[in-house]
């Protein structure tokens, strides 16, 4: 197989995290473009959708030797590096697999892309690295564990001739997210008109629809093809508009054309709440193009004009 | 066991990697200063000369709750985080050692801590971290795991409450050091006469005193204890005096008053050696004081002088 192989062999493409909400939607975007695209996956994942999907599947057995022999199979130039634990307060029965997966699995997944020959690597970092002022301050464990695998990624970089960028999301949504999510929750409520209790509702979020996502995945990797050897970089993915859940409501009322099931502080704040979004800088040539209200009349499948008119 | 403790009982202190050269030597102080001193070993780990030392042993389980049950026992108001895992260039084979060691188990440890209340983290950081110039850029995967965990442990003093602060180690060196580094084998090749084979020998070091190292960590205990919740500073531990390879071995000619069976030139320069030892700003209050003519003296028990008269 490998004396097969030429210097002018497409480039393949590497996903960790593709059966989230993020990852999936770039490796569908990935697929249509004709990429050349593995995933990388834990043994007991399910394949299914990666398999119907036609990419090819690389099993992370939970060494670096083992993972670094399953990654040189695909030589993959690029790597986006998207799978996470997530935790908003962990408990101590959370600390050992937020670091096995934040932090021993990037860095195994270095190791082998290093080792494979690839140069680029884009991995998802959070806004909550970086507290209200723009410092690089993590509000929690999960966002430490981001900011541990930037330091180890930092190698990768200084002294192996990586290209490396890591994209603080914000709050992505749009459609088939599941998770457990404001967002979602709202669009649930909206849906079967079930009670939502919520915080007093002034904290304030930057949502980023995922299409965009995915288009700043892709302009990091192209902003890394021109980047020199050695090039470490972090950027904000963020619209730059800062919505407060108030507004969010408001927003969704006037898109829907009826009102939303929802009391305000019927919930404390989270400890540690988060009640604006972080600065820093956005990814240069990239910007957020999916407004709120447009997305959303999108998701909901109305025509927000004709059904305010009701 | 738990009601018999009072609130005047005599602060506990907890060691990591209390079988190593620093950390015995920094646990023989505590003994011998009258603390309350506890390590932290490995199932597996040799305990004779800490039980011969009468410290208490906890068990590290090698999961998070495991171990904050452990230290639970102890409630240290003060942890001295010295287990390392060092390599200088890594295989591959080397990736999930170094994770494990320099980041899950700190990770695990100051999530211990945490839960038992101490209020004071000193972590052994590596002069590694911190390129020429000053600026933070590990040179190798080690001082990235170093530098990963302080990411991590950032998270415990910004929203935990601990004070915690990283003293950046150079080279230490002193009686009873058996590791494979440079002073150790000269040290060696001086006694038996074996010819050491050396590079071009104008790499300079920033040698300290153990004893002074284990000065250094007493004194960042002490700066902890005026030092607000929420405090986490990185300090250098360095004489500020560097000293080529050449001038090192004169400085043992001189001392013992005989030729050092080396030869410069033999060896080329490690990949990636480090020339000139990083600057960073001084832990405040703390200086070396222990000389290289006097140190090497003592530890070689001949008098300087005399034998130099020979």
């Amino acid at each position: 197989m490998e004396g097969t192989r030429g210097a002018t062999e497409e480039d393949a493409v590497l996903v960790s995290g593709a059966t989230g909400f993020v990852g999936a939607r770039l490796l569908a975007r990935l697929v249509a473009d004709g990429r050349r695209v593995a995933a990388v996956v834990r043994p007991g994942s399910d394949r299914t959708a990666l398999e119907a999907a036609g990419v090819a599947i690389v099993v992370d057995d939970g060494t670096a030797e083992g993972l670094a022999r399953a990654v040189a199979e695909i030589r993959p130039t690029t790597v986006f590096h998207l799978a996470a634990k997530f935790t908003a307060i962990h408990a101590t029965a959370d600390v050992d697999g937020l670091i096995e997966a934040n932090v021993a699995f990037g860095a195994r997944l270095a190791e082998a892309a290093s080792r494979a020959g690839t140069t680029r690597f884009v991995t998802a970092g959070t806004s909550w690295q970086v507290d209200e002022a723009g410092a690089e301050r993590a509000n929690s464990l999960y966002a430490a564990t981001k900011a541990a695998f930037e330091a180890i990624l930092g190698h990768y970089a200084a002294n192996e001739g990586m290209r490396a960028l890591s994209l603080r999301l914000y709050d992505t949504w749009g459609p088939g997210d599941t998770r457990r999510k404001l967002l979602p929750l709202l669009l649930s409520a909206r849906a079967s008109g079930a009670h939502l209790g919520l915080s007093p509702g002034d904290q304030r979020l930057d949502l980023v629809h995922v299409d965009d996502v995915v288009e700043g995945f892709l302009a990091a990797e192209a902003r890394l093809t021109a980047a020199p050897a050695g090039t470490f970089e972090r950027f904000a993915l963020r619209s730059g508009r800062a919505v407060s859940v108030k507004e969010l409501v408001a927003i969704l009322e006037q898109v829907s054309g009826r009102p939303m099931p929802v009391a305000f502080g019927e919930r404390p704040y989270r400890v540690g709440e988060v009640m604006a979004p972080s600065p820093g800088e956005i990814l240069p040539g990239w910007r957020a193009r999916i407004g709120l209200e447009e997305g959303l009349a999108a998701l909901i499948g109305g025509d927000a004009c004709s059904t305010a008119k009701r």
